[in-house]
């Protein structure tokens, strides 16, 4: 079974961008711009500093998700894609996901 | 083929915090522990808002990379996998990532 | 006439904390401890360098007054007064307000 | 004797922003402009909550100075007089210094 993961996120968070939805957080924040967005990130990131500096486990997993969502708004208001940011993590890494599934495999 | 993803990473980063590999900065972070690797994701997280409300895309996927990356490695400190940040995501957007895959189908 | 300092501030902060008035913000933030106060100071810090980066100086002036005000608090629940930061802070600059004032003489 | 004071470092920082000094840390901030000025004074922001939640009153005071001193340098590079925005502070007490010091003799 597939994990949800962070190109899920963009991808529902693309669609509630330009939902109309009057009730939607997203899209508020995409309406508001990428001053407002980049606010929200950086106070996000402030609280996931301080519940992982406080120990408290259930609030890094609830701030992190917090911050993880905010980042991708503020690339979706930046038109830039999750994958050009993967694309730069997998480079700095020097290994490939492929080079990376045979080594594991390497390992037994 | 399948993308590089914050797994990989996550994989990663796990081992080569316990590399022992005097060169590796992610085995300095992981050794200094839970306030410097927090102070550094502080740190990475301002430098993404400052690109971002300064419109500048590459700094913006450059510095995004540096986040992710001191995100996952305060996670890994904190012994909080991935996993738990992943599954809270897809709980607060209500939808699986099998139901998104699925809806996907249907537009197409 | 004597302009309005940060000390002034500080014993304002230091009266309203204590002063059980229910409508003060003040007061509330001393009764909610550090982990608020903190993350308050980092979420104005953040609007601080959005708005200097942005070249918008009214917003600079009103976000740095809130930096200020919540650093205040942040010394205030922490018990640091004040007087302890300005003199870290003359220490490093290795000349103290007399011989500032005496070298300023010195130009006229 | 007079008191160290944020304007007698306000005064300290101007100087050395243009003092040509090589050696200097003011000057070459202040060279390097606005976003590098607002990166450092969010750094500092992020290891002063990290000190003040952590309880290290040492590490609370030491960060302090470094926010203080950056935030200053900040208003240096934007052209904002520290006077401004005590004079914010001082109309959103309410209260003149003036006013304050007849109340605490009234205390007296």
């Amino acid at each position: 079974m597939a994990e949800f993961s962070l190109s899920d996120l963009e991808t529902i968070i693309r669609e509630r961008a330009h939902s109309g939805d009057p009730d939607s957080w997203t899209a508020k924040l995409f309406a508001r711009g990428i001053d407002k967005a980049a606010q929200k990130l950086g106070e996000e990131a402030v609280e996931t500093v301080i519940a992982a500096v406080g120990g408290d486990r259930q609030a890094l997993v609830s701030e992190s998700a917090d911050l993880i969502y905010h980042w991708l708004v503020v690339l979706g208001v930046a038109g830039v894609p999750l994958a050009d940011v993967l694309t730069e993590l997998e480079r700095r890494t020097g290994r490939s996901g492929i080079a990376e599934k045979a080594s594991r495999q390497d390992r037994g």
